[in-house]
């Protein structure tokens, strides 16, 4: 099943994604088994990130290709960061490059899990269970803050820098895809989505023997490869089985 | 005014904080004007997070004092970063110390600004009026963790790492307050609220230039002094005009 937010007259609106329609929904998937209220076109819909979690982590150095490049050591556990919720955007909304950033401007192609329970000190067993389905985030970075700054607040969660969807999938062995970038429809890097340091699974039991994950919560599992993106590009981020998450980069207007 | 999010039956429902009883509200002063529709008494109340914020922003190195204290270099500018809902925990709530914790277990004493409008580009003065109220928190930190790992994950933000409350106050100059950190009922830190390297409005300021803030998102301000706390200790941070936030230390049960 594919689960989607969709903006239906202003108001965020859950729904059942199928090959035509949307099916409106009268709620969350996650907080119960919701009704069928209505139904719009999929061609035209305004799709918003599918959720907006209570704790949004993010998994750095997860690549044993990435890490290599970047000349980093291998983590020895399982360790976590955190973005904002500020920056989502979702499917087919524009990634703003502010006017201030030069340098590298990157698209990070990332698998997301999405969780559907509440849970704490979980085996490895109830991790592979706490996840209702995946999705797809990319984790816009610019470098040069990255590098400049004590946190990553605005390298990567400057507004619009997370677009994450289009939708969730339940039915998918998310680490048996591959995952592949595209630039205006180039392939720019095409990796096996599972070939993780630690998998999600490894990371929900460590993050829980301190820490309570609740229904919604995403853990976006970093990269192999990224790219450069510039305004009047579009990027792609397809996981094969999920989906392709796309958004055109747009430069930062004038302000009024 | 004062504002509280209490627990009656189980529910999180909005007050507004008098001397004797807590009047009721239909919903969040955040998001409009809501009615009273009851009371109890403020002497029984269970007291929750006054807020959850949608993004949860915390200022380390702000205090001129705790600069000096550990070598640090000054900041040159306002620069955030983040801590995570599920580390909340209300006024009177146990901040259980995980078994495996050893060395510095310490308490930060923390004003709080709660943003109370939807925020872009501000002008000093515009970040001024977009602050709804103030309250306390307590960056309780875990020091060995903190040094150990990549990220603050556990360090700060284990379960209830993140006392908040007890309530809102929306009357006070914040800025011209004291900072009370009390072990039982000991004085163990008293420093001038506002004597910060950047004050709040200047780091809205500076977060807006590239981020949204949204009603609800709180800004953890940082502290001057910090203190150890143990097990059966009662930690109270106290902020004049705003209040008193009390918590009990416990150590972590044995699991099930």
């Amino acid at each position: 099943m594919r689960y989607a937010r969709v903006s239906v007259g202003g108001r965020a609106v859950w729904g059942r994604v199928g090959e035509e329609d949307i099916e409106l929904l009268t709620g969350s998937p996650l907080e119960g088994d919701p009704e069928v209220i209505g139904g719009v076109p999929r061609a035209t819909a305004v799709w918003l990130p599918p959720v907006v979690p209570p704790v949004f982590y993010a998994v750095g150095m997860n690549y044993p290709r990435h890490i290599e490049h970047v000349g980093a050591a291998t983590p020895d556990r399982p360790e976590v960061g955190y973005r904002a919720n500020n920056a989502l955007t979702g499917h087919g909304w524009p990634i703003v490059k502010p006017a201030e950033v030069e340098g590298r401007f990157e698209a990070e192609p990332e698998l997301v899990a999405v969780i559907g329970r509440t849970l704490r000190h979980a085996s490895y067993d109830e991790a592979r269970k706490s996840v209702f389905g995946w999705t797809i985030g990319n984790d816009v970075s610019a470098r040069t803050w990255q590098h400049e700054d004590r946190t990553f607040w605005r390298s990567k969660n400057s507004d619009t820098f997370k677009p994450m969807g289009p939708w969730i999938e339940t039915d998918v062995n998310a680490l048996a895809q591959t995952t592949t970038l595209r630039v205006n429809g180039e392939v720019r890097a095409a990796f096996p989505t599972g070939d993780m340091v630690f998998d999600p699974f490894d990371y929900i039991v460590e993050i829980t023997r301190h820490i309570t994950l609740h229904p919604g919560d995403v853990l976006w599992m970093g990269a192999e490869s990224t790219c450069q993106i510039e305004p009047s590009d579009t990027v792609d981020v397809e996981i094969s089985g999920i989906g392709v998450l796309s958004n055109p980069v747009q430069r930062e207007g004038n302000r009024a």
